[in-house]
């Protein structure tokens, strides 16, 4: 079997954060960038200047030469956009985590290239070590959207569509619901006219930990602990707080059930 | 008024993880940690190897010159404890986030010395940037505890008893909580056959991004965007999770609503 022909040239369908950092990363491993593609033309132009593609805001101007086209919009407009994009010879890849493969099914060449990270606009992130999730519809262009990733991170699996779905729904548990509950903790904070930078500190070493930590291991407080008086004065503490207050009791008595029962 | 005098010699009773922590920064700092106590005989000479101090598994052994004597024990039982030391013209202060500076009030010079932050006993923790929380039943007593913490951290506060259990519930809300779901979200890949370590640098970057963002700027997913399919699929995902689903549910709507009403 041939080795497969690398990736060389991308267009970036999107402007968000995701396709913003996988943009960037691929210029700067000396890819070419040919054209990024945003209905805005101020976001089209924007990662155009960072990325020295052409800005590209309708599909009928696109570039039908690249070795990737590579969608990175919302999960619920990217079949209707497959759709929608001409007869292609390259790679046609969503970096969605909930979105099937099939969505692209349309075009010869199709694939899943998703970094299961957090990405914001004006944040660096180090891609070495987010894993890339891979799937593709033949095994050339799995191959070639694996070398792909693996010029970004060392962390590259293939994983299916099923599985990318678990994984994206665990990747919710741990972003997006402690995000939640940080919001619930500085609305409270400020309320009680105490500061949220307080817990800055807290924040990031509950997170750093894991890298090196299990969750069962770094758990404390007073649910791990079982310690009812603690528990009351917390509530007591909550009651002109009904949402927190709902969120504090399902989660303690889940804490407790785990480690007391 | 006169410059107060400085703590300079500490006995610590406890070895848990804050006491262990806070032992050897003294140490580190040039204090003199006369003993430290813990009922558990390998536990008190288990601090006491790494910091020089006697260890001492009975009260009646206490040396009573000491400047400081920190107690830094189980929330529940630190009032009984204060209660049996003897006379003592040194400070007697707790590190507890959650009991009140009242706990202590049989000791001439009582304080609180709370650091916020989670502390495991192997992994090192940056305490430059660990907010200190101060209190204390005089003002001497304040200054000079507040003069030890800003030998070990640049963020040394003064907070009452009631603002100090509300800074712990918010702690309780960004620690324990979220370490609660990155349990659950463990669990449940697991049981998927996929690894939790494709998951430990999401969580760590997303801890990491609240030093310089706020919980409202970072929020994403399919909650944030009102993305009923996506939310609708998750819950599917978790009809043989019924723990997770009632979590599920609770945040997500929680979310919705903070976003879109």
């Amino acid at each position: 079997m041939s080795r497969p022909h690398p990736i060389q040239s991308v267009v970036v369908i999107g402007s968000g954060n995701v396709a913003t950092h996988l943009a960037q990363a691929f210029k700067e491993k000396g890819l070419s960038l040919v054209q990024v593609y945003s209905p805005t033309a101020a976001h089209a132009e924007e990662l155009a200047r960072k990325t020295g593609a052409q800005p590209l805001t309708r599909l009928q101007q696109l570039n039908t030469d690249a070795d990737l086209y590579l969608i990175s919009i919302s999960d619920d407009q990217i079949q209707s956009l497959s759709e929608h994009l001409p007869p292609l010879h390259g790679i046609v890849a969503h970096t969605s985590g909930i979105t099937a493969l099939a969505a692209l099914h349309r075009h010869r060449r199709h694939g899943v290239f998703y970094p299961l990270q957090t990405f914001s606009k004006n944040r660096e992130v180090e891609l070495q070590n987010v894993p890339f999730c891979i799937e593709a519809g033949d095994d050339d262009t799995a191959d070639r959207l694996s070398g792909l990733a693996a010029q970004l991170s060392s962390k590259v699996y293939p994983v299916s569509t099923e599985k990318r779905k678990q994984l994206h729904l665990a990747a919710v548990l741990v972003n997006n619901f402690p995000t939640h509950l940080y919001h619930l903790a500085q609305t409270f904070l400020e309320q009680q006219e105490l500061d949220f930078d307080l817990l800055r500190p807290l924040i990031t070493e509950t997170g750093a930990k894991m890298l090196e930590m299990d969750p069962d291991q770094a758990q404390t407080g007073p649910a791990r602990r079982g310690d009812r008086q603690a528990l009351n004065l917390h509530k007591e503490l909550l009651q002109s707080q009904p949402e927190i207050l709902a969120l504090y009791e399902l989660i303690s008595n889940q804490i407790v059930r785990t480690y007391h029962e």
